[in-house]
């Protein structure tokens, strides 16, 4: 199997740590995305949206959107589980990870700062605030969601689908400057993620492409 | 099981067409988006992020995200099926649903509309191509990967979850302005859901709340 990411790319971030949670043997691959090459023809053979990632798994079928990834490998390889084993808790888990992977990722691409930056000529100024509102904005609505409860992580003993969208989005908060110390339940949840090898060795700094 | 949803909402839109699918009954309440009702004390207990549909089912659990909503659907009531019964044909219907659900709706949300044309002050023009840039990119890169696919439907003979996010995001753009004649494959699916009454009977304009 093959796993094309880019190392600050908050999406290939989760495939990364899913795929060490499952223990899944893979090679990396690496599309530069300051560079532009995600615009290139070739990678858009592969992934016609331009986006990272892309999981080419053993049968070399091309697998794109990194939630439907991750659905795919808890299907194929479902031990250790990523999502609860109750169906009502699943769908809780599944939707407060696309509260991140729909309602704040999406808003602060790469492809849609540019666009703020370029065809709509925002300051910096404005750019930055528009990341730390929709971040904010999301996680706050996380954090009094998960606020009451127990434990480390959110649903199970051990970290599954939020846990995997939600490390890559403080790594991605803190890297705009956003002030993320009042998230006190998330950066529990982070805390003891960030104990574990699975996801220590999927943080972007970590990775053979990243660039200090 | 109660569904508070919005007629011009697309993720409500597409939980009623699963609903009408499965033939699950259920109730409709409303929550007028126009006015702002998504931000009272009341609904915010409901759904906490602000934003429709929510579904309460039939033991007072509150379900959010139209994604996470339909796989739970899918998993209480699996039949009709919503996601192929081949686990990499469900990877590819889950991504390519992704596409308009992450890469298209939320960046044409009425909340970052309401952004766009209050905090940045941008013209209504400069919202218009906004709007017309993302719906375009997502559905130009559906419509490539599907051109030379046959048969109506995507991936079986009946609809699933990617013709339930397409076809209120074509109803969308129509309502935008934006030209999707040139999307052929696409909308050879559309008719083919056209015809079916689950679709019907979840298009915006007959919803009760409905405002001509």
């Amino acid at each position: 199997m093959e796993l094309i990411g880019y190392w600050r790319s908050s999406a290939a971030y989760r495939v990364r740590i899913a795929l060490n949670l499952k223990g899944i043997d893979h090679q990396k691959l690496f599309c530069d995305l300051r560079a532009g090459e995600q615009h290139s023809e070739g990678y858009k053979l592969l992934n016609p949206q331009g986006l990272v990632p892309t999981l080419i798994n053993a049968e070399g079928v091309r697998l794109t959107q990194s939630l439907a990834i991750i659905e795919w490998l808890e299907e194929v390889y479902p031990n250790p589980r990523l999502l609860p084993s109750n169906t009502v808790e699943r769908a809780l888990a599944r939707a407060a990870a696309m509260e991140i992977a729909c309602d704040i990722h999406p808003l602060n691409n790469l492809r849609v700062l540019n666009y703020l930056r370029g065809t709509l000529a925002q300051p910096e100024a404005a750019v930055q605030a528009w990341i730390g509102h929709w971040i904010s904005t999301g996680l706050e609505s996380l954090e009094a969601r998960f606020a009451g409860t127990s434990g480390e992580f959110f649903f199970d003993a051990s970290p599954g689908v939020l846990e995997i969208c939600l490390v890559p989005q403080l790594y991605s908060a803190r890297r705009f400057g956003i002030d993320v110390t009042k998230y006190a339940r998330l950066l529990r949840a982070e805390r003891a993620a960030a104990e574990l090898p699975a996801f220590q060795l999927a943080a972007p700094e970590v990775q053979p492409d990243a660039r200090v």
